[in-house]
């Protein structure tokens, strides 16, 4: 597979830029003392092409599949608990379910491949609310284990992506935030990092749901036999298929979409960053659009943000992915607007500027 | 005037904490994986004395007043900003202001020592909605220049920490969320820091609003002076009544009462903080109440966080004050509460628990 590159508009626009800036720095604060809030609050803005942006309608999707890779036992919980966890997403009961909740957030859970029929027992056609199913490769499959082959083929990766794309077409609202769910994601992710950073795979190779450190060594050598096993996949569609998952796949077609559409992307964890670490290599431009929520305690993450040169909003060592890091940012990105939006001016509110003559006594 | 030590009680509680960690291990998730919001849901657990703590009716409370010392050139703005912002705060312009309604924060303005009539004009009696004017020193006094002497009398700092406690006596709520406003005010906080910690003043002194580096430099200077003329002011009241300020002793007097109550406190950045290092010199067990919202842009806020031993939930480079990081963080003291009360177990959502035969293939 070949990658053509993504057309993508470039949405710097320097009068705008310069509006917002000016528009911060009459807030009746000092010029910059609301930090990086400040940052967030022109990058939302030029996101959605306004001085006084809105954020509408979030959307976190949660992404889920199975992975043939856990045949060799990367992961401290059993493949089962995918699709148990999906169930448990539906219910409401997961940490993603209340943390959207607790923030207004519309929750939407993607079957992209988990090896479980959600619709059993259900009239054909039936559909179940909150819940979207688009397995890439049929009935109950996950992707192939990728210790022995592709973990999928250039086709289902298409489809894959194709599918991301779709989805986020049908979404209202202007902000996309990712989530995703797969027992064994983390290898994935660490293989992706690995191969289209040009890291060591120690260095990408993490507990993901809690290995201790002899199981991290093991999975990290698992690793390093896929890596060998797909040597010749070095272009980011490659990498995807062979040792990508299909929820990984969908993600990074839903982030393509949802950049073109200029809708503003919150990217989770280390599973969630590694679509957008595909997607970065397609489209550097997709960055503009992308907020990253945390800095995961997942080893690979932090190698993750440097690779892209960018820094999250959060770091308070979380490790659980869903979603759950990007629903508890989601409050900062409403604050950066609403600095802009609602705040006082030093003319409107009649409060003095910075004198020039401090300290001269 | 010397300290006696204010009786607080250790509200560890071996059984609550013991049912606290357990409620989190058995949540859908591995354990441990949302990171710092486990030890914050358990701190607040303990704090309100519950296994499924609710957080009820939060209270912002913006305590303001003028600093003599301004007369020496300390800081980048003029000292009528401060009573020009308490006039901001009242109308909602102000960054405290758009944040706690965001977040659903009542928000109140204490008049602790402003050089200003809040009340002119208005038929004697009359208040205004959201502010309470409790001037320590009476008609529209700030404090006196501490490079010229005590910046308050004993018996000034003794009254504004007995009204500080008597306003919280009188708020709704179970969590405090710590405010302030006072232009030299940095000043107060890096005088308190560099006696209560015994450092150097050079590391204790920032840019406040906004000093260039030869400013800093002078104002530095400024406050060594100040240090030096009150060689003999140790104990923490001393301290705090040679050179610190209305609003923060009110803000002292705040904390103690809001600890007895176990109440939660969520302190925002320099100023806050450096009334948190009064309190805890005073009584060390009032940390166990007191959630640190941030670590500051100011220079000196990271090493009043090492001196008191904590660490602060968001780090994102804000240096406003006004309690703007307090409420900011707010919604992740939410989040930890939701995490304790709504969160499925394994057991409730059958979810399989980890595996014991990871990696063993």
């Amino acid at each position: 597979m070949h990658s053509t590159l993504p057309t993508l508009a470039n949405i710097h626009d320097a009068a705008l830029t310069a509006k917002l800036q000016s528009t911060l720095d009459n807030k009746t604060k000092p010029q910059g003392s609301l930090g990086r809030l400040e940052g967030l609050a022109l990058q939302i803005g030029q996101i959605l092409g306004s001085a006084t942006p809105v954020l509408e309608q979030p959307q976190m999707v949660v992404f889920a599949a199975d992975h043939g890779l856990t045949a060799r036992g990367v992961s401290a919980f059993p493949s089962d608990v995918t699709w148990q966890m999906v169930e448990n997403f539906l219910a409401g009961g997961a940490a993603v379910s209340v943390l959207s909740k607790q923030n207004g957030i519309a929750l939407t859970v993607v079957d992209c491949g988990v090896k479980h029929d959600f619709l059993a027992g259900l009239p054909a056609g039936a559909t179940r609310p909150g819940l979207q199913v688009r397995k890439v490769a049929g009935a109950e499959a996950g992707t192939s284990d990728s210790s022995a082959g592709p973990a999928m083929t250039p086709a289902q990766c298409t489809a894959a992506m194709e599918q991301g794309r779709e989805l986020v077409r049908g979404l209202p609202g202007n902000a996309l935030l990712l989530g995703e769910m797969g027992i064994g994601n983390t290898s994935a992710a660490s293989l992706i990092l690995a191969r289209l950073a040009g890291l060591d795979i120690a260095v990408c190779t993490g507990a993901g749901t809690g290995l201790d450190a002899p199981a991290v060594l093991r999975k990290t050598e698992v690793l390093r036999e896929v890596l060998a096993l797909h040597a010749a996949a070095v272009q980011p569609l490659d990498v995807l298929a062979a040792m990508g998952g299909f929820e990984i796949a969908t993600m990074v077609g839903a982030v393509m979409q949802a950049a073109e559409e200029r809708r503003v992307v919150v990217v989770d964890g280390f599973i969630a960053s590694s679509a957008v670490v595909v997607a970065h290599a397609l489209q550097p431009l997709v960055l503009q659009r992308c907020v990253f929520a945390h800095r995961s305690g997942e080893r690979g993450h932090e190698f993750m943000l440097q690779h892209l040169g960018v820094q999250a909003l959060l770091d308070l060592g979380l490790r659980l992915g869903e979603g759950s890091g990007a629903a508890l940012a989601w409050p900062l990105l409403q604050s950066a607007c609403t600095i802009l939006r609602d705040m006082a001016s030093f003319a409107s509110a009649g409060v003095s500027e910075k004198s020039t003559d401090a300290v001269t006594a």
